[in-house]
């Protein structure tokens, strides 16, 4: 039979505390999964630094793409299987393109991605289309599988309904982080009532829409996803270690284009302080080998950089007050003037974090550049966008979520301070005073 | 105010998954969470290998930690506090030792201490008594806290009550741990109502007793426990990842031992492998760590070690037999003369692990050199022991847990074999038959 | 002891899988929960016809109000007490007043209250004042205690904290019933973060504020009621039982006043049918009663009155369609008349039901006769009303929840029409293809 | 279409608080749910008395026959089907035996029962058989689908294997009942993972098997039913409340016997009183016919029928001491003339009540007359009984389930007693003790 179809001899079953059990009956999943490349998402969190905040969020990009792939299972063998709308050749490239959706992620990918210019949906592309055990899987279904497979995750394929179950408002792949991430940071927020979602889903060619029967259940899944924003994803201890972790790298980085002389020579960043990005030495950089770096960096005699690392390592985080971006332009030239007095480096020591709108704007409607709308499928087969039937998602609809932080070192400033930093400490009153409500 | 009854200004409060959420009022539970030497948990995992088998299982020591001390905290101020039994200058002592049990661990604990002759309760002892930042927070309770902490710990302290509240058959420790490991794993065996136990909980000079009402939530957490060892603690899965640790270690050292020249010289194992441990290298020392040196060991050019740091890191495990230790030793003999013969070193390749009985006969009772036995407390006052009353208890009490697995390579022995090699397999057949009931 | 102050032997503590368990140490609660008055809540379902669409909302008044009294009981011992705005003098008050909040309510009550004229929150106030074992012992506890009681309830009192604790926009009464429902239908809407609301609570007082780092929290219970409402409350199929429930007691007092022989005399109807109300018999009265006169009524000549109890009995519910109060109203007369002519009766067999919009502005602010907003207390002291913090109530006050539903029966117009039935269900297709959108 | 295969337009889904959602496709299944002999069944509680010691457990068996059928439909649909072991004919012969199983069962079923000589099996039968909507719509399917039906569930049928899914040691019936009654309950014992157990299902021409791999699953469900059965099932609380409605109805009986003039003559008894059945009277019986009696027999001039009426009403039930049957023979013969002696007639005021062995003994092995047990499906095709493989179920295999207890009217007694009372006390309190161990 053709490894395409070629199921395994036994269903493999993975107990999963989110979906009680994942499935894997096809060989080609099983053997997608034992690759090096997916092996490594276990050495990756899911959440980068919200472990910091939340403690219980310790889970990998390993977990969260089972997940995926299981949700879309559920969707093409207990859903849309049968439906004439549905094509059932493209279950596999959907089962695919959902377990390796995040295999280009880099160790706490998005700080990491921001300093070495790296972009995870083109790595993603290169683990997948490049020389590596996936593609060896992939190009064995056919020649050509890789790249439709990657097309997919890169939203470029004209498979438009495949893509939307894995990129869309509503997808597998944010129906899984969103109720994973409320399990393990133990939140109540993220629990809606997935299976409801996927029973009344329905394939279109232009992307899945919903049946109006379950717009309750999707209201309660967009507002899932706005409260995790604000009480997981956003939250400004999880920026503070983010910031460190940032500015650890980008010191690193500085340290080593101006030719300091590591005791540890971070072989392994490899070319990536050059800019450039060999596919073997970014498969073999996980969180395990960065936070190793950390500790041996935490010893070296550069003094910033070894501060950085143990703030990082023993989760000596920054403070932080409400930032006004428009009104403080000048307190914070201001600022940065004191904190150089007072001989801590404000390009290390005092960072502005802000977050932006637009993880919320994804169900606006109708506007230029605004993202496809939920439809909702009337019982006589006509679709309507979910905020004019939801009188809960009209509510929301256009919210903006923005906040921005200034980040600092209290230790450093406020332990017993002498005359200037009291005055640092004045400007940062001043700061958070006026943004008070 | 003095050190020991300093109180937060406000209370923080952790989330938790498990335990809804850890309360912490008391500056020295406080600082204690912020050393370095207890933040290092939160990069070892609670249950080593076991995530290999169950994804979801990836929590560190840190969770844990923070999971007994809150169950302790709860049995104090919501149980026993006001109660004549009860001497609340003991309450400090009780959160210490209970938020600190662990911090002795290493990474993969079982099998980094069998390798290098370790013993962590030891090691929790010199983390306590010796020059760290756990140490000076607790010193500044008393001179001799840190000691009556870590005699806690050790059950060698004078107060039995506090000791059997974190050691004993029915524990903070294990409460926590079932719980946490059932969430984390998803299976649902763990599952048991702590809060009635916590409630039905009465403090006795020589330990805690439970009222005989509560008698069955008691039988449920036995049972829990019973199942969690089989399904969870005990699988051949995990183990076979434990086996392959093992020899990576065992390789790693008889390397070092030989004079092998490492491209990466392991300086972090530093005097382990002469068989010596300093505390300060010690603490530096965790899974990020241990993965870090799987990941350059891959690339040694010791076959051995380079083959087993890529099984394990890429989840290519031994397959497994059942094993019967009695039966066998000729024919495990036999086939060690086998895989000389194949080329493969039966040291590294060819793995005997044993399950011991003595997690089960935890609450057999009466015999000589047998655990305290679980004591309920009937309504006139009188102590009986529990299997006394249960015939549930009583059904299970004396039961071995056993199992023998014979863990080996069955990639390079079974994929197109030669004669020698079928000779190898049938020699595992007859091993595995002979098993079969 | 004085008897307000006595407190039993030994805590007891009933299981409810809601709050898990519900503490009684107080000897005045426990008398309470003894009397036949409260014990009758067990005969009065919690909600009413729902249970003919949600099968497992089988629950009783009873339950909710052990569990008010539960809620109420963890603020004051949990949260309140000790703090100075606190009057621990109140707490049985309040205790009382929420186990008590709901016990004049009669079966099937909002029906039964419309048909009958009565008012729950007015028998509840007899029920405390008047002749009753209530009464009895809460006299016990001081003279005018009762009357205290009742205040609280009617929301008369001068307490106007222990008031918000029962009645306000965010009270024991609504967090109980929200969880409780989400439960026992099995919805997943209702599931909101109860403890951590409870712990942010402060007594002020004119009523209970919120801590602003609560504030998601509290978002996520007023997009649960919401969503409660939508789904659960206000679900078609249920408003289709109670039209029936309404239209059987409409008749049966209609034939009662015009002397219509009933082979079974519905004495416990007692003075009802006379518009007056006799306490003894009213407490007497409760569902089980009324499902028996149904059966009996089954049997009844009068056709309407017996095809109404077996439509009731038997869940032959009514169907309906969306109905414009506005538009509709002569195609409405009209229908009127076309059921005359097939020989419906359409005071009976034809009814508009309304669901109005007070559910839901409780939290619009700010407006003439606007309900009293739920306050955040900021950390310096300052209270703000909920939505100018939240974007996501910001979004949802002042949205109207509306619906208006035309109920009739199927199965007499549809199976087998002649000229004249196909008549009205085409007027019936009109009224419905009118209000598609 | 022949009606047999006669699907409905749409789906039907009954959200459920256990299984999530119950899926209705079948138009046979649809008309058979609304019967009005299956509707009666949201009148009878399935727990009978134990709503009055778990106050949640107000569930009816309409809820839990659902539940069964939805637990037939997954092991048919999800498991069985396409499997060479399953003929696909028995499906709808397997969904009706378990929707329909409980349909024969009256008021408060096992007393009932016990006082008017009747057999819930024999009375489902009838109604399968006899003449009732439920027999048309069965006998649409085939005339002699309602013998077919009727047979699974009087397990007289030929087809072994869909009896043993509604009626074995771990069938459908069961698994629900644990499930639900744990959930309204709210204890946790009941709480065994299902999905799994399904999974692992097999079936074999003689009943269903389960797999060697889920064999831990299985323990954890016997272990879940010996709990419940002792904290649930054999509370001495509900046996108080059974007590009570026997004697209640053994009086009424006695007074129609002898003649006594009823006030309101419980004519809906029917034939009852006379030791005969009628089926349509029987229908019209449940649980608010009997709650009405209870109502008007309180007012009733016997004082013995009056007060027991009260006391279950009221939840006034009789307290309790261990009773051993053997040792106090004489000392209960005693006991009934002091009754006499203080004017309490011992025939309605001093039951034994005894839990008899037979619930537990269902997994002993092997013996005469012992149950069909639970066989484990070896990966080589032989079949294993359980208690063979788990240590586990071979520790309670054989245990006896029995306690006994004396129920009695302690308020009448123990209130300022004289001394002919102090003597009653002092027996009891003689019996009390000699039980205590």
């Amino acid at each position: 039979m053709s490894y395409r179809f070629q199921k395994l001899y036994e269903e493999k079953v993975f107990k999963d505390p989110v979906h009680r059990y994942i499935h894997v009956r096809d060989q080609v999943i099983w053997d997608l999964i034992g690759t090096k490349e997916f092996q490594r998402l276990r050495r990756i969190k899911q959440l980068g630094t919200t472990y910091l905040t939340f403690h219980g969020a310790e889970h990998s990009r390993f977990t969260h793409s089972l997940g995926v792939y299981e949700i879309i299972r559920r969707m093409v063998d207990d859903v849309f299987s049968g439906r004439p709308e549905w094509n059932d050749d493209d279950r596999l490239l959907a089962l695919c393109a959902g377990l390796l959706h995040d295999v280009g992620h880099g160790p706490f990918s998005h700080t990491f991605e921001k300093i070495f210019n790296l972009d995870h949906e083109e790595l993603t592309r290169e683990i997948i289309e490049g020389s590596t055990e996936i593609n060896e899987i992939l190009r064995k279904v056919g020649d050509d599988f890789p790249k439709k497979v990657s097309e997919v995750i890169e939203k470029t394929s004209v498979n438009k309904l495949v893509t939307s179950m894995i990129s869309s408002q509503i997808d597998a792949d944010r129906m899984d982080y969103l109720l994973r991430d409320a399990y393990y940071t133990g939140v109540s927020y993220g629990n809606f009532d997935m299976e409801r979602i996927l029973r009344i889903m329905r394939p279109r060619p232009d992307g899945v829409v919903i049946k109006q029967s379950g717009m309750h259940a999707v209201e309660h899944y967009l507002i899932s996803r706005f409260q995790m924003y604000w009480q997981v994803y956003f939250h400004p201890v999880s920026r503070s270690a983010e910031a460190i972790l940032q500015k650890i790298l980008q010191r690193a980085k500085y340290l080593h284009e101006t030719g300091y002389h590591f005791n540890y020579v971070p072989v392994h960043f490899g070319h990536l302080f050059e800019g450039k990005v060999d596919l073997d030495e970014y498969i073999k950089l996980d969180e395990s080998v960065l936070l190793y770096y950390f500790q041996v960096w935490k010893e070296e005699s550069d003094q910033i950089l070894s501060d950085l690392c143990q703030r990082f390592l023993n989760r000596k985080l920054f403070q932080y007050v409400d930032f006004d971006t428009q009104k403080h332009t000048e307190k914070f030239a201001e600022l940065k003037e004191l904190f150089l007095e007072i001989e801590i480096d404000p390009e290390y020591y005092l960072v502005i974090d802000t977050i932006s709108d637009e993880a919320y704007d994804y169900f606006r409607y109708g506007e230029e550049g605004g993202k496809k709308p939920i439809l909702l499928l009337q019982t006589n087969g006509d679709l309507k966008e979910i905020s004019r039937k939801s009188e809960l998602v009209d509510g929301i609809t256009g919210k903006k979520l923005f906040d921005s932080k200034l980040y600092f070192p209290h230790d450093l400033i406020y332990n017993n301070p002498d005359e200037k930093k009291k005055k640092v400490i004045e400007m940062i009153e001043e700061i958070a005073g006026a943004k008070r409500r």
